[in-house]
């Protein structure tokens, strides 16, 4: 955690993501630039040398970092964290975990980066796996709606974790005083749901979450709660079907609008539009959560200006003390479910 | 079923939905003017006569069938089966198992409707529950997601009883010489998914089906199967989110655009955008699936001509013969499954 004096130091995996190196170092160069912080870029020394020989970088806070292999989108985590010791996400997630850090980010692959984080700097109080959070639906900018993917089949006791982390997501990240925290269901009548829904709706009831009920899915685009709480099997199916309508639906408003303005306007609207649709793309990235340490991990595709943002995220995250807070949370609700 | 020389004879359940009668008597008078069929309205006797003599009905094929008390949305429907054996929703579902109608319409409870479908006319072959089912992400106009909430909580052969309903729908429908049926999970991969999906695989992969594996959410608004298969509550939640955030996008479109286009030209997009987003409500209603017998359920909200879309929808059902092939085909999943 950096105080105010403190320059905050983010370790960057510059071997991950689909355009890696070069659009990693460009971004990481980007937000070096701000003097914001101190990036150390992790990953092939002479491949990273090369790509910022080709900017004015020697005299901005970036250091390069050694580390050996990448862990590639569609490894098996767990085999691939053994059989590359030494790859750039596990270096990166060891600086954070030896103090040498404050944060790290990868845009490459995120189960990687979870077994990297859940090993390495380990798991919060009562949480099982890291989980993935984030305002996917951006048309609803401040609902938080967590798990993304990473927990696909969950007990009560998981989704509630994710309703004690998405309440601290909400209060540290948007400054909300009492976020509404709510079961993602088929109806939102107490009763109405699937098993797992039932089965969980009285513990959150006794959580002193502000805890609403539960809410369909069509209140969530009006933004009815700051946290919804899902398993990662329906949170990834309202992540994924958000961006598909969203690519889908500006198509067809281009299709429709191209004669009728003029071209500016047009790429204006439409870019906001995509965007309102494609979180997971324009917000850079998110941290992983339930773990013991800031880890921020973007989308594979990331442009150099989206891995800049992704390290603003993870300096984000160290200035408003996310994982302190969270750490505080869950060991609280852990009091109250024993008490 | 009738044959070319027979008019359609369709009961429509007059006194469910949100602006019952007048709307559905409004929605009936239409569809009965277009000679299309026969309408037998069930309800109460003198309010129907009420409704109908704001027209010049005297001469259209319409007759009034008298029954007593409704069941409304939000009543247990088994237990108001018994209370109200008179109900509207009865009687229509009671003219086609007498033969003396060849389909039936509602837009009241459509837990009343699955249950009295369920009770009256039974279910087809391996079918546990009636299934709700359609084209509900209308950019993708062609393909079937089942179920929609009837549901929440399905074992792997329920499953695949949706898969074989869906193959029927979209071929019946939409002339599909071999749909392609695809599972809804959270990776295309083999092995990705959840609990469920794992096990439901491999019984989809021996049913005979066009089985083209998982497909993920982005990819339901591209169309990429003509049926898509998840449970109730997964089904609902793909529902509501499309309708949710076609409402939002909707409104936010028509604030960007609000001074950029004429007001005709950005009726007529706001009209198209919304209709896409929200085929519930625009496309009037559609069969209750493994049933036996055509039972069409519409949005309780429906105007006019939506209660006339929904009889038409009906009449369709009958016309293309839906129920005796959708009863062939589950008879032949099952004899392939117990070979």
């Amino acid at each position: 955690m950096a105080s105010e004096n403190e320059i905050v130091r983010i370790a960057v995996d510059a071997m991950g993501g689909d355009h890696a190196p070069s659009e990693v170092v460009r971004g990481a160069v980007q937000f070096a630039s701000t003097g914001q912080g101190y990036v150390l870029l992790v990953g092939d020394p002479e491949a990273l040398q090369v790509e910022l020989s080709q900017y004015d970088s020697s005299r901005l806070p970036i250091r390069v970092i050694p580390s050996e292999g990448v862990i590639h989108e569609g490894e098996q985590p767990a085999l691939a964290l053994r059989q590359k010791p030494k790859a750039s996400v596990l270096i990166s997630t060891g600086l954070v975990k030896r103090g040498m850090a404050d944060a790290c980010v990868t845009i490459g692959s995120t189960g990687a980066a979870m077994a990297a984080a859940a090993v390495i700097l380990g798991l919060a109080k009562g949480v099982e796996r890291p989980a993935l959070g984030g305002p996917v639906v951006g048309i609803a900018a401040e609902t938080c709606i967590l798990d993304l993917g990473a927990n696909v089949d969950c007990r009560p006791r998981q989704l509630l974790s994710f309703g004690a982390i998405g309440d601290i997501f909400a209060r540290s990240f948007w400054g909300h005083d009492n976020p509404r925290v709510a079961l993602l269901s088929v109806g939102a009548e107490a009763g109405k749901g699937n098993r797992q829904v039932s089965e969980t709706t009285e513990m959150f009831e006794q959580s002193g979450l502000n805890f609403i009920g539960n809410i369909e899915a069509n209140d969530v685009p009006k933004g009815a709660a700051e946290v919804v709480v899902c398993d990662g099997f329906v949170g990834n199916i309202v992540m994924k079907l958000t961006e598909g309508l969203g690519q889908r639906l500006t198509e067809r408003l281009r299709e429709s609008l191209n004669d009728k303005l003029p071209e500016a306007d047009l790429d204006a609207l439409l870019d906001d539009f995509y965007g309102i649709n494609n979180v997971v793309e324009t917000r850079g990235g998110g941290p992983l959560l339930g773990v013991n340490g800031v880890s921020v991990v973007g989308h594979g595709s990331a442009s150099a200006d989206a891995v800049e943002r992704a390290i603003g995220m993870a300096k984000l995250a160290v200035d408003i003390d996310f994982i302190p807070r969270m750490n505080r949370q869950l060991e609280e609700l852990e009091s109250r479910l024993e008490a």
